[in-house]
């Protein structure tokens, strides 16, 4: 089945965590607004006169005639489909509230660098995103880090489910690669004591579809209209910066 | 089957929004925390030495041996079982990302007064509180409600899905009920352009089980440790507090 995929075609944002998914099981997949098609508003999409649209914001997943939005609903459906998720029912919700987990995340990420709202500019906030990414840098990351850590030690294997990577794996490489960019200093000085979380995205980053994704020009670079962002002054290593 | 809830003893929070679910199945369920077996920390919870716990944070539900974690993955699997969700795969990923919406929407709702960090007292982050409570009420709030007011304009009968509740209405009811009580100023002037929520929430509050819930001394008062907070200098109403 060929999927249609609906996210901004300039960041890689939410909708890189199917991309992922997608590339690394070598799905056949349209990008739709980055491909000739173009981009059209989320507005006009799926449009019915006069009625609001079913999703309330990219990414959205076309798949037949099923539309599925939200990016864990998207990994949810997919998993099993990409061979990237178990087919048991408690399996596949396992894995679903891992990446549940990691939306949470995702969201404090970005918070970091818009913590009064996501239709102002960066510089209209910058005096409480230093505030709430310090705090996100000495408190919530750590704890996040070490519940990953955690549920990796208990694995039977290198993976979050065991030997086999799921999709959450591959969100969880995501993750490190987006702090990497955007907190370099402070990131840096906390990944060390979280080697399975390391070793997840390096055995991601090796996965031949997955390496060969990421040096295509199909993966976007990284840059200050995304949900990880570098901006020097926020990136300040916590007080707490350690393992907790 | 004996559901095992295990939230937070004193607060509605995300925990209400599965309460609610089982309260209006008439389901068989121990709110475990509150229960004579008592309060224990999540962190004792479930424990296996040395080991970080299973799931990241309250609320985790206990069905026979499995765990779930993360509150629209435990109503995705307590939905069909409930009779409030449809059985059909679609149908039950559909409802999901309305819940998936509605949590995105309350973690906007909970950071009006925590900006900045879950772990600072409101007072530490009362400024930020400011800014942030007025954009959500000008811009988010009004999003929020127009995506979900045109979702039931959509629908074929007064709930979500159409002539059937299903847990996703039931949360709609407590997202109304807790913005009432955070923001009666605001969103008193802003509720009436979004009817057919406001019809969602007075058909679940009229449900026999839900209104005796509600009734009851289970139903916990909203108060200023949960999500919903009441605090009059955030109640400002926006300056595009109009249908959008």
């Amino acid at each position: 089945m060929r999927y249609l995929l609906y996210y901004w075609p300039e960041i890689q944002g939410r909708g890189e965590f199917i991309r992922l998914a997608l590339e690394d099981a070598g799905a056949d997949y349209v990008d739709v607004w980055r491909s000739p098609r173009g981009f059209s508003s989320p507005d006009k999409f799926p449009n019915t006169p006069g009625l609001k649209p079913l999703a309330f914001a990219p990414p959205f997943l076309v798949a037949g005639k099923q539309l599925i939005a939200q990016t864990p609903a998207i990994l949810y459906f997919l998993g099993p489909r990409l061979r990237l998720a178990p087919k048991t029912k408690s399996g596949g919700l396992w894995v679903h509230q891992l990446q549940l987990t990691i939306a949470d995340w995702l969201v404090e990420a970005h918070d970091t660098h818009h913590p009064i709202g996501s239709g102002l500019t960066y510089e209209q906030q910058q005096r409480e995103a230093k505030r709430r990414a310090a705090d996100f840098l000495a408190v919530r990351l750590p704890k996040y880090l070490a519940y990953f850590e955690g549920v990796l030690q208990r694995a039977s294997g290198a993976y979050l489910l065991g030997k086999a990577p799921s999709y959450a794996d591959l969100s969880l490489f995501q993750m490190v690669a987006g702090l990497r960019y955007a907190f370099p200093v402070a990131f840096g000085r906390l990944e060390k004591h979280y080697p399975r979380i390391i070793r997840v995205h390096d055995l991601a980053a090796a996965r031949p579809r997955l390496a060969a994704y990421l040096a295509s020009p199909r993966r976007i670079a990284f840059n200050r209209q995304g949900i990880f962002r570098h901006y020097p002054e926020l990136d300040i290593p916590g007080k707490n910066s350690k393992k907790t």
